[in-house]
């Protein structure tokens, strides 16, 4: 690959776009049109994951390929962009250069820095055993740490007693309440068909944050119909508490209750990613502040858009970290690189406000359409929600599979891929305490 | 669950099934109409896979939950029939007990031994670099070193004078043969559009077997086709050649030759599945040899079935190992017992043989229909091959998303799913040697 200033020869302007989420791709995509422009792409993963539907995936309502898009697939037809995998540690906004996992630099015209966020845990103590859910990795882990805990529920039951199928998850915030319908979905009308021996009854499902509403960001009566579409789910809501300690079999609450649980889900809240950027101005959680064309001060050929930028509103409020406000933004970034390069003037990036939305279980959603917040509750906003997320999909084929596995789960009652996976989220440590309920261990066998 | 002996209560009679492949699940779904019938199904995944397509997920054109079937979504309605997420280290056919991994033992009416087979790797030196084809997370870990390899190359284009893009193939069978036809395929009609930095045409693909035909099992006229196929896909094909050391970068073959590669596939034979079965006799690889009622000498209420028996056809010749054995065998014992609670006589397994086929890449087959082997090769064979596996494939949404995946595949010529995940597969050893070429590699660095 081109190293240290190669992409900067005469044949066209290089730029250089760090992450291929919603706003390094947005980016790449509006600059793919222009064939004299070239672009590399640079991401950890090969494959753009789909963010909002993390939680399905965990919830086996889609498999992990239904979200994951072939990130080099999308530029099968634009020679002018190289997508690399690689892992950008560093980002240099004087000489334009990027430092990769390797040692590698990668020098160019134009920097875009789009690497959107990681989970936020507070300081919380113990949370190296809680499991987040902001990469398609962390679905899969909680997908198996969630199938695991059935089925070694299903063959000890009396773990069951031991917390074996409480679910404890923390903000709710549009991850938290989604995961939480998803979930108590799940073990209302799947569990109980395909663990005939087992209580699946008896599983219990806690979602627990600081604040004293359920979405918060939404309307108070999107609050109110959140909260009871989730009670009658059998969801247990425990607002104005915080999870003050995790541990590998236990979450401590701020009122002093400990709840037993293999299986603390967090959905907490979001910082910057992390990558060194020298001289760069940081604003709250780690968020590099730009100015009105999303440029970083005093560098007006380095961006920074999506979840790693503060991007602030006119009325000079930083935008929510949203997928819509990526999107706007990496693509208004690419605007902005090509005036330059056409000799013509920056512009303010215009965030369009389509609203937010979230889904609480099957047919159940709340919407807030347009920066009017036009409220829809229910039915229509499901469908709404439906609609606009397989609109969002970017691949052809993801969107079939997508809307496949949806229609399949609505009117069978049943789910997607269930896989249980062999990874550590699938090995549950159980403690001495089972070790003595059990027959003794035999001698190792060998094969016949 | 039920422990020593309870399951034989006087409810019914108890069997406990070994293995939830092709023959243990098709033994099960006989006895699952049968309400008075207690079923035990024991398998280390809480899924079956479809071993034939295996090829398919390595080669990203099927996501590996297209061949994944959820084994307790099977028997959602079937409340007789009790799925066990454990492995069975040991089988008495004395008591008709099972032992699990950890300890557990459970006893029944009939044991139906179904464990199915393993790779048999011949003591070849340096086996454990290589790259099994025989379950799904084989499938999932040879897929991410494919795309590590094009990745790393990708970013290091060096590494392809050291053997980043050679492929080595073991065996020249059905599952070597297929995954060849396809990995040629990737390689010449997706790669050169994805990897616009890379010279894919430099990747070199080689077919090693000891024999000295393809798809031996077949016909003369087969062997040629199937051959003729590979050769134009570019497979350089070494037959009458073995394997007789492999390392992390590098095959040695019986002539001498070394070939630096870091992707040795294995495809190269089975042997029965690790199960310890005192008093049980057992023939070639391994296989428990069984009466024509496919049950155990001197035990007339235990059987085995599938790659792990040892049957016998009325010529005295042992069936291969293929799915349709399995099936069908498995299917058999199922009646056999329901002949035994009905107080019947056991009748002689009949494998009714529908024939063979392989599938060589995009459009080409050959296929040996029914016991007089009536032969089709290219187009029509490969229609024959869509519509055989469409049909076998369990699960109404696996046919509707797996043929969704091969339409779009075969029109569109692009691939499903090319998720390279974080598993050791994808981390390849390039050894010291790549170091020197590099930049000196950065200080840590810490987060903004």
């Amino acid at each position: 690959m081109s190293t240290d200033g190669d992409t900067a020869s005469p044949r066209g302007p290089a730029v250089l776009i760090v992450g291929a989420g919603f706003g390094g791709l947005g980016c790449a995509k509006e600059l793919a049109k222009h064939p004299d422009v070239r672009v590399t792409l640079f991401d950890k993963h090969n494959y753009h994951q789909f963010q909002p539907l993390l939680y399905q995936v965990a919830t086996s309502q889609l498999a992990a390929s239904d979200i994951a898009i072939d990130i080099r697939k999308e530029f099968r037809k634009s020679p002018n962009v190289n997508v690399k995998l690689a892992e950008v540690v560093a980002a240099d906004p004087v000489s334009k250069t990027v430092t990769l996992d390797d040692g590698q630099k990668v020098s160019g015209d134009f920097l875009v820095l789009a690497g959107g966020s990681q989970p936020n845990f507070f300081h919380t103590p113990g949370v190296e055993h809680a499991f987040p859910l902001y990469s398609l990795n962390d679905a899969e882990r909680l997908r198996s740490r969630i199938l695991a805990l059935f089925e070694d529920a299903d063959r000890h039951p009396e773990l069951v007693d031991r917390g074996a199928l409480n679910f404890v998850i923390v903000g709710a915030g549009p991850t938290g309440t989604e995961t939480a319908g998803a979930l108590a979905e799940l073990i209302r009308d799947v569990m109980p068909s395909e663990y005939h021996d087992l209580a699946v009854r008896r599983a219990r499902l806690l979602l627990v944050d600081l604040g004293h509403a359920v979405l918060g960001e939404f309307s108070p009566r999107a609050h109110e119909y959140a909260a009871r579409a989730l009670q009658r789910d059998g969801v247990e809501l425990l607002l104005g508490t915080a999870v003050k300690e995790i541990g590998p079999d236990r979450a401590v609450l701020s009122d002093g209750t400990t709840i037993p649980t293999h299986c603390v889900i967090w959905g907490g809240g979001v910082m910057a990613a992390q990558l060194t950027t020298p001289g760069v101005g940081r604003g709250r959680g780690g968020r590099i502040d730009v100015l009105p064309d999303l440029t970083v001060a005093d560098h007006p050929e380095v961006y920074a858009v999506g979840d790693l930028a503060n991007i602030r509103g006119p009325d000079g409020v930083a935008y929510p970290q949203l997928g819509s406000v990526a999107l706007q933004s990496g693509r208004w970034a690419a605007r902005n690189i090509l005036a330059d390069i056409d000799g013509k003037p920056h512009t303010a990036f215009h965030y369009h406000d389509k609203g937010i939305m979230a889904m609480i279980g099957r047919g159940h959603a709340v919407a807030e359409v347009g920066e009017h917040r036009h409220e829809l509750h229910g039915p229509i906003a499901f469908s709404a929600w439906l609609g606009v997320h397989v609109v969002l999909l970017s691949g052809v084929r993801q969107r079939v599979d997508a809307f496949v596995s949806w229609a399949w789960d609505y009117f069978t009652k049943t789910r997607g891929p269930q896989v249980l996976d062999r990874s550590d989220a699938a090995r549950i440590d159980w403690g001495d305490e089972e070790e003595g309920e059990e027959a003794p261990r035999p001698a190792p066998v060998a094969s016949a």
